[in-house]
C-alpha cells in the first residue's frame, strides 16, 4: 500500500457501500423491516449471496437482523440509525441514475 | 437473474460506482483536472489498475482525457458534466463517514 492523502474513512466506507449488492440490499431496505424471503425476492442474487451480505452488513453495524418467537419463527432484518442515515448518499445516487444513466432494454424496468 | 422490481439504471449505476476504486478515483478528480502520475500518487492502487479504471471512466462518460501537444506531451484526465454531477453523491458519502466509521489507526490519515 502506498501512502494516501484520502481519508481512510471515506475509503472504508467506499469499500463497505461499494461492494456488489451492498448499495441494492440497502435500498431496498429503505421501504422498511422485511422479512429475508421478500428481500430475496426483489434482488437478482442468489440466497446464499444475500444471506452473506447481510451478514456483513449486520456486522457493520448497518442492518439489524430480529428473531421473532412466532410460530413459525419470524426473521426481520431492518435498517439500524446508521444504515438510514445512508438514505440521502442512495437517493442522491437514484437521482443521478435518472439524469445520466440510459436505460436498458430490459423486462425489468 | 431472476425479476427484478429495480430500476435497471439504479442496479447500473450502482456497479459503475460500486466498483472498487471508481469512487475514490472520481473523489480525487473532484480537485480539478490532473494528471496521471498525481492521480497515482493520490491512491494506494497500481498504475496499471488506475490505467484501466480510468479507461472505463472514460467509456461510461464521467471522465474525460486530454492530450496536449507540448514536449514532453501533457495528458490530462477531468470530470466530464456527467462526473460533476456525482459530487453530491460522494460529498453525502464523504458526511456519512465522517458521522459513522470509526476512524482506523492508520498513517494515512
Amino acid at each position: 500500500m502506498k501512502q494516501t492523502s484520502l481519508c481512510p474513512r471515506l475509503q472504508k466506507s467506499m469499500d463497505i457501500i461499494g461492494k456488489r449488492w451492498t448499495g441494492l440490499i440497502i435500498y431496498q431496505l429503505l421501504q422498511g423491516p422485511q422479512r429475508f424471503g421478500a428481500i430475496e425476492a426483489s434482488l437478482p442474487l442468489s440466497g446464499r449471496l444475500l444471506s452473506e451480505r447481510l451478514k456483513d452488513l449486520e456486522q457493520e453495524g448497518i442492518v439489524r437482523r430480529e428473531v421473532f418467537p412466532e410460530t413459525p419463527v419470524r426473521i426481520q432484518y431492518s435498517l439500524t440509525e446508521k444504515g438510514k442515515a445512508l438514505e440521502s448518499v442512495i437517493r442522491d445516487l437514484e437521482r443521478w441514475s435518472r439524469d445520466w444513466i440510459v436505460a436498458e432494454s430490459n423486462s425489468s424496468t
